[in-house]
């Protein structure tokens, strides 16, 4: 009945906090203690290293601390046991209001009020209303379909694009790469949700930043190797793509020499739109270890294929 | 059959395109215009002079341009003609995500990210969830209602402070002065929607700033009468107000020479939160108008009296 912890050696100590509240009567061991393999059940991870899992002979399910699955797919050697991504409500909240924050910040132009600010000069402008500001969210994942839903209930025209149909209320389903192209020049904000997969490897490249509007702006939050960071800072250059909220980067944390860090149309966070909560995670994989103890699969069970 | 255009001399081109789609069948005219006062049947106004409606003996209605009253609470003389607030649910949903995306700010310490980024340190830090943070609107008419609606929807701990009690989906009604002292020590951020009033003059002071909690975000979207600014500027220097988001001054334009123009923890905008939009202004008085012609009394009267 033992679980095993290893959040990439993050915050063992919140993680062990929120065990003890959730799953009291669990024994926990982290990654570098000395346990025996076979006492293993359950197993919490975030980039556990590869083929260390599948030597666990008496592990039932794996938990991912995370909603991407980047570092799984990466992984030579996956255990037979089920795994699952963490799909945290509070996870998808904080992300929505991180979209929600910059998409604000670019349609009342807030540098420009910045900028007034340091002057002290006083000087309005129009903003467009939210119902005339267009949105398209690339990926309609769990998390991705919550960010269209949260943008579109606060009035933004949303668009959300997948492969396949979704029917989510209020939001335009754009399905397929043809269908994006002929909305995306329509967009005055792209959010990009994409998983990192093989299909989507630098995916938004110079093709597609061409399509969009001049002037778009651009907000990262899934992955870095989604977008070719080449591409990105020559359309940020010509103003192609006006400014980028990016919170995800082909190397984390961003190299200091990075262009980005000093871009005055870009805004740099380190990884932080949507940090997983230990309580909250914990909460969760606590229900659905009790779900599977029962004998009912828990959802969001990792699949290798597929974008 | 003849309308009175006065937006405080402002954007009339914009309101009489607008008159134009909405009214086509009457005759406008601006204040400036040679006209007969005894032809002029309704009166689009803002900060109009003290003294000319009650001069017009064929006035049926006013309908001021904004859903503030002070100018008119201003007013000497008032025609009997009945009086209308503009209460434009585009211009509350405008306010309400200005507000929405300073408590963002603040929740996520996005100063604390953008000073990072100058210096290109890449820094994570917890920051609370929606629920965890706590807002006061203070003032819960039309539009501060709707604020304290969309901060509930979008998961903010939410408590609005009225005369009377509300009762909003989501928002813990506060009511009246010794409920509003025991709320306040516990608020993260505090909105302020109260109206310009004799009751409401400088009631912002520093006797509620010292019992707010200490590093208090404050934003006010209302009227600068309600906050006395030198309490202000001491509570913010002294750290009890950590930042504040100030889009409104007891002097507008703010004058060059105001210390908030320079004050690290102060984002000035110029009364911005929420601008009157001239087309779905003039819509929803064109239904008024024809409400009021088939006897139907609009809403939002205006009422000389109450805070």
């Amino acid at each position: 009945m033992t679980i095993l912890l290893n959040n990439d050696g993050y915050w063992h100590d919140k993680y062990r906090a929120a065990l003890a509240k959730h799953l009291p009567e669990r024994k926990v061991v982290e990654f570098d203690d000395d346990y025996d393999k076979a006492d293993i059940e359950y197993a919490l991870v975030w980039k556990h290293p590869d083929g260390d899992l599948p030597l666990y002979p008496n592990l039932k399910a794996v938990f991912s601390l995370g909603s991407g699955t980047d570092y799984l797919d990466a992984h030579k050697a996956l255990p037979t046991a089920p795994i699952f991504r963490l799909i945290d409500p509070n996870m998808a909240d904080d992300m929505a209001l991180y979209t929600l924050y910059w998409i604000i910040h670019f349609q009342r132009q807030i540098e420009v009020l910045r900028q007034q600010q340091r002057k002290a000069i006083w000087q309005r402008y129009p903003t467009p209303l939210a119902h005339e500001v267009k949105v398209c969210v690339l990926g309609q994942g769990a998390i991705g379909g919550h960010i269209a839903n949260v943008l579109s209930r606060n009035g933004f025209e949303t668009f959300g694009w997948s492969r396949s149909p979704k029917s989510l209320d209020g939001v335009n389903s754009v399905v397929g790469l043809e269908a994006l192209q002929t909305v995306l020049p329509d967009m005055d904000v792209v959010v990009c949700m994409l998983p990192a997969k093989p299909l989507t490897h630098k995916f938004l490249n110079k093709d597609i930043f061409e399509r969009m509007k001049k002037g778009v702006s651009l907000i990262n939050i899934s992955r870095g190797s989604v977008v070719d960071e080449d591409d990105l800072l020559s359309a940020l250059n010509q103003g192609q793509i006006g400014a980028a909220a990016l919170d995800v980067f082909a190397i984390e944390p961003l190299p200091k020499s990075s262009p980005f860090w000093g871009h005055p149309n870009v805004h740099v966070t380190p990884h932080m739109s949507g940090a997983t909560n230990a309580d909250t995670a914990v909460e969760i994989i606590a229900q659905n270890i009790k779900l599977f103890e029962v004998g009912t699969m828990p959802n969001y069970r990792y699949e290798r294929e597929g974008i």
